[in-house]
């Protein structure tokens, strides 16, 4: 392949996606956005839903099988954004292949598998990026920012608030992996993003409000208190439903003062009535909340290939929420505080 | 030509730009985003500034003289985005060659070439529309919608604030019309918008504290009071310089109750130190704060064109803020209450 | 009389109350929580009003006839709290008696009055505050700080806005003066209090929403435009109806910045439901909202009394908001924009 | 005696006031703006503190001995306000002589010495209140009213931020019982209070960011997990510093939606300026951010006093905490999670 835009070329950065769902079609808008990039063919299980995807994007080709994407001379990078058991799969056929990868998260919930897939992806020397958008949103920035800037100074607490408008399909429950996986795992990515540090200890404690959900065995309600290697004790607060919407928070706490961010809105109005004073709900879901980090995020991975430069999401940083998320469960399970050294048993590194 | 995409056509509306400016880019953009939509041609006096525009939106056609760009059989619709003078003669010439017209603000300063542009508009039965993009802002929007649904009742007083981060450069200042004309004279589009009537008395007080507009005969800071149809009584306070950044809000009270809007802000982040609470500074300027209001209003016109359906702000919305304009300068030069039949005297209707 | 507790004295200073009403017991409560000062007569022409407030804050001696309170003898200060048509009389007596004197706002509506009253005080070289209780609330005050620490900087605007929960009795409305004399008269000491400088030129703007008030001659929404010496242009915008409570914001804007205030809430929780965010009323009347203003400047009279120091509101301060509500009717009337010096002809000083 | 003000008496409720340091002094401003009480001895075992505090607040009669209070025939109730170590004596000898109890927070920190006394109180059949002052703050009320009014709804989550502005002197860490019992236990009085329900589980994660306070054996930071009787889980966020100040949050989570609360502040002020968008610090430290409370409760207390009501924070109240307390510092130091069962073992009841 020629080179890419960089240093001159006017080559634009080719991308085969694989998924031409909801988030994948999100990516192609971010895509469309940028100048040096461009969605060159798209694969989907479903084939239909990819010529649907192509026609809109405008995307030349599209397929049903994703090696024929993997495979594709002229594919720079791959999205991959079928279902998570694919994940492992594909990042090892893409890296052979040599192309780069953006994986939405999880990249998988084995940590063997994961290991195995990062394993291809260093041989190969090929980028990767995890799609942990909450990085690329300006209110979680700014957090990190003031943790980077010293506002904060020295962190000794930190805090986050997580939760959903309501509780998914029980099918979904049912294949989730449980509230700590499927949803508390975000949390654990910012938790040590935020923090600049690993957690090492971790407690747990949950409910169940639905009687559906706890007939399938998962919680609806949890709280994780986490030790960080810089003494920091953290928590999350994940519920999978509150009425008012999405809300998604976190505060930090430091030796030189606190940061914390709230939640959203369409809009800053204010009513007054003769009953109380009221704003709108903030926006209700992550593709509105986090709008504006899904192009960020994609804008980030193209310019990481594009420029040649590490990108910002590793695969070290989707695999340690896995790990995080392990131990979570087993506090929870065994109602005791458990080490990371303890779940981490027989895999020398964090 | 061939039918729009409406009606189960598949043709793209297909828009001639006139001005590759920084706003006509901003409407590329929003054209870009938009699947039933292209621009097609794009002019410039400034030659390279077309080309450089149509090489960015790989628009196929570029030229210097506007005329090209009227006279096109392939343009269905116009956007004018040329410096105000050229405004009127544009208007005209593309109605009457059957292109629908979206115009930036303002039409123009002289009621009686306004009058002929709008007559030639009217006659040739082509849709046109004015680029007061604050109509289309989220905030705006839902105050419009506060009155409409009857949270605020029967309207009491208006309050609108108008601040500007910096004054504009002393020759743009020399050539604006003066603060009422260049910069009130949106706010009154939003007064007479929201209160859904119009203004029929005006008074003014105003004040200078730049040296340098002083010489030029212009002022920095100036309030505006109008009584409106339905007896509320509004106030526009103007200023050329916020040094905390662009600072638009508003603010009704009626018999039900009162709506007020903010500013907005680039993140939702409190940071809380030994010294104070802060956050940071609002979005800087009207770029930035009124990008989705930017490519809303193209959107709406984009629909009003494909769906053959009026457009949400006419040439009569653009001719009354600049009688409102002339009325308000009177009351200020003049230190007394001016009702705008004073200022129509000889204009049979608003 | 013995000297007062000041300068190693134990003595209490000693307060005749003139009016026994709502705020005459405000102003006993505030006494009561200074070691310094102490309530010993109260006269009220409901000598039963005066009996019962004796016997509720524990007051030795009460009457009918105010002239025992500023004749008696062990008294230090008078406080007058009596309706507005008596305060000049009273003032003039206690002024002659050697009384201090702590006045209700307005002294009175006729400026020859005042006048009189008020070289009464200066020839009798007694103290005498007026009760614009608005200066010593927290909220104005940090406004004013705002101003003298040059954190605004140069001032190039003021916005107040002033309004009530309901329109007062209609026998009420009859004999206030206006809306202007009776409302914006608070406004218009604020506004001279934070400027630090005299406004010089008014225009205003009314109508009314309350058939019952037009029908007296009044209006219930006005809005005041204010030049002040130093060039800011000044609004104050009054209605007499807020549904959601009463409302007094002030925000002002200069070269270094802007600073305003809002309301003050019965407590700071913020609801979220499946319909809005919303939290409670603000405060609802001026009771609650200025229950820490009054009690502030009842010790800062107490103070200057006890400390022979200059009084905080003066005579100047209680006399000048009534020539501008003079102005500003005057504008009002005649629709035009009238200098302070116009309404003052004949008056030789501001 | 003869009976109280209630039932047509106007003899007012006399008070004996055991400890004239800080909060004594507190009580006896609340107790001076309410005319059906007055405190009618105060004893202090350094006696010039008491003379100090009678001359103050015009108290009749001062001593050192807290014996004599307890015995005075005159005395209705007696305030607690010694040291912690004296209350559980002062109350068994005050409900001897069958006198009414309000004592500051804590009872006692031996379970067993508080058991002993609230069985005296019982068997003299006097009333007791707790000094939990944050159950009378108008923020704290508002959530439990949402509680209770069913804005809330089912409740799931219970989030409680509580932070010092700074670490107290070492020589009060040293004596204090470790940050659970000093500082925590308040907030797990205001988490039982606000659920309505007994916390029956507990898990804690805490760390030390001062090695001063880490010498002594104590910690700066703790988080505190517990799980409900109705299955919520609720978290205490403690910490000893805070460089912004007093930082008192709480916040429920339930089916029908949430209600938080933010700190107080001292004004509403925002100020504007080139640098950021800010307001002061909050409310510095419990005296300023609890004294409405602190008002409240006594008022609330003599209420039940006068008109023989059951008090609002009864013994049981200031038991229960401990036992919170002993249950998190188990689960602390034994790193998992801890059933309140346990720790009563060998107790019958809650």
């Amino acid at each position: 392949m020629a080179p890419l835009m960089a240093g001159g070329s006017s080559r634009k950065m080719r991308i085969g996606l694989i998924g031409a769902g909801r988030i994948g079609q999100v990516h192609c808008k971010a895509v469309a956005a940028t100048p040096v990039a461009e969605v060159v063919v798209v694969a989907d299980f479903f084939v239909k839903a990819a010529q649907a995807c192509a026609e809109k994007f405008g995307i030349a080709k599209y397929c049903q099988d994703w090696n024929e994407v993997v495979q594709d001379a002229l594919v720079d990078a791959v999205f991959i954004c079928s279902p998570s058991d694919t994940h492992c799969d594909i990042i090892i056929a893409a890296a052979r292949n040599g192309k780069h990868i953006f994986v939405e998260k999880p990249i998988d919930y084995e940590l063997s598998r994961i290991d195995l897939a990062l394993q291809e992806v260093a041989k190969a020397n090929v980028k990767l990026q995890v799609g942990f958008q909450r990085r690329f949103d300006p209110n979680f920035m700014r957090v990190k920012k003031a943790m980077v800037d010293g506002e904060v100074g020295e962190p000794y607490m930190l805090s986050i608030i997580s939760r959903d408008p309501a509780p998914p399909p029980i099918d979904y429950v049912k294949k989730s992996g449980g509230l700590l996986y499927d949803m508390a795992i975000h949390d654990m990515d910012m938790a040590r993003h935020i923090m600049g540090c690993e957690a090492i200890e971790f407690s747990a404690m949950a409910s169940s409000f639905s009687p559906e959900i706890s007939a399938v065995g998962d919680v609806t309600t949890a709280v994780v208190t986490m030790r960080f290697e810089n003494g920091a004790i953290g928590t999350i607060q994940c519920c999978r439903k509150a009425v008012y919407g999405y809300d998604q928070r976190i505060e930090v706490l430091g030796s030189n003062g606190g940061v914390e961010i709230g939640n959203n809105y369409p809009n800053t109005a204010v009513v007054s009535t003769a009953a109380n004073i009221s704003r709108d709900l903030p926006l209700n879901f992550f593709m509105e909340r986090y709008a504006a980090a899904y192009a960020n995020e994609i804008f980030a991975f193209v310019e990481a290939v594009v420029e040649d430069k590490p990108t910002l999401v590793t695969g070290k940083d989707g695999r340690i929420p896995v790990i995080m998320a392990m131990a979570a469960k087993k506090a929870l399970d065994e109602r005791r505080c458990v080490s990371i050294r303890e779940v981490l048993y027989g895999n020398s590194k964090l």
